[in-house]
């Protein structure tokens, strides 16, 4: 088990190999055994598996080959919609139209992304999360027909690796862990915590490809600028409300 | 590991010993391996174990006894300050002060509570989340210190089980997982799905204490009412606006 969580890589490069639908129900019914709210169970999994759904979904997530390639691509995803549909066949009215419930719902999606995850690399498949489910929420709900009350909030790509990535850096375990309250950081505190990452040959060569002073900079004005995040924040904002979950008054 | 993910049962009473430091630094690296957004590491863990500081957070956990019992409780935060003020020192401005950061942040937080959730339990820790989290984020950050661009998105207590509990029952897997697109539900569809667990002795046993004419009445007349709902949506949403995620223009 911790074997399993302290070697997981990121796969972005996926072979042809299908997965076995006995693996498969396996991995998803890891899902269903993971913590939810009040036992609501209030997400859904999209088993995406067609390749012209799979080309859809590729082409809204940023044309990540890793789509396209992996054998399936599920979406999690915050949902009301089912518990309220039995709420009113139960003769009782939900009143889950609001943000702490797209909140609620939305961390039931992603515990059980990460059981999925983790039953699927103890089978020696590889997994990715998609960033982009939240960028692209609208489109990606078109494509998958999701009705009022569903959200996607997270896609892992899953199928067998075709590459053998070296574990990622991380940052000493103390940058993330505070003991009782929040220690907060001061600039030497900083400076011994991210030393490792920044001295390692990788970070220096993607400092040189990017041509910018530092990997701090890679990230403000390369990967995640201001424009983008502001774009991005209202569009998904927008979403949720479009969704029904913003009715807070 | 599969048998870890789904032997899961949420623990609410504990024993009073204590958890070796070793195991507890194994299950906080466990946490540091899960996947997140751009290698960010955008969350933090607090690590409370003083019998005072545990009562503060039992207090504003509606008093579950389960807080006081339990060695170590884990509070899960999403947390760009830490990035924040490495961008600084770095001679450039993060703009991470937007909602589409804080979602980030609290799957990267959330991610990391799983692993550690599943890596505690593979030692035969048990744990429960705790859902009260987010309902009282504010009083939260006031007891742990959160400094700005920091909020509390789940807690987990975590120690050795005073209790065995059975399995919780599920829908069938069938219920969340959808083929190709999202299959909505129909009437019927949703008799089939609910069937087994309307019928368990249990949720028999909980109707009666309630005095409702049904499990779904529990849901939305007990345990989770519109009043309720509407006050933590608009409590939550002004504490992630206070902390500086709600600049999206």
């Amino acid at each position: 088990m911790i074997q399993t969580i302290l070697n997981h890589r990121s796969i972005r490069k996926y072979s042809k190999k299908n997965i076995d639908k006995q693996i498969l129900d396996e991995i998803l019914l890891a899902g269903t055994r993971a913590s939810t709210t009040g036992n609501m169970q209030i997400y859904s999994v999209i088993v995406s598996t067609e390749k012209e759904l799979k080309n859809r979904l590729w082409e809204v997530h940023f044309k990540q080959d890793m789509v396209n390639q992996a054998p399936v691509v599920l979406t999690f995803c915050a949902d009301m919609n089912r518990f309220n549909k039995w709420c009113k066949a139960r003769n009782t009215e939900p009143a889950y139209d609001n943000f702490l419930w797209f909140y609620n719902a939305s961390i039931d999606a992603i515990l059980a992304a990460q059981n999925v995850a983790l039953a699927a690399e103890s089978h020696g498949l590889g997994i990715c999360y998609l960033g982009t489910t939240t960028y692209m929420a609208d489109k990606i709900a078109d494509i998958l027909n999701l009705p009022e009350q569903v959200v996607p909030v997270t896609t892992l790509v899953v199928g067998y690796p075709d590459e053998s990535p070296e574990l990622t850096d991380r940052l000493p375990v103390e940058a993330v862990v505070h003991y009782e309250k929040y220690q907060d950081y001061d600039k030497e505190k900083i400076e011994q915590l991210y030393k490792e990452k920044e001295n390692l040959p990788s970070t220096k060569e993607l400092i040189k490809v990017n041509g910018t002073e530092n990997l701090a900079q890679i990230f403000t004005q390369k990967r995640y600028v201001k424009k983008d995040n502001l774009h991005f924040s209202k569009s998904f904002l927008e979403f949720i409300k479009k969704q029904n979950f913003m009715n807070n008054d």
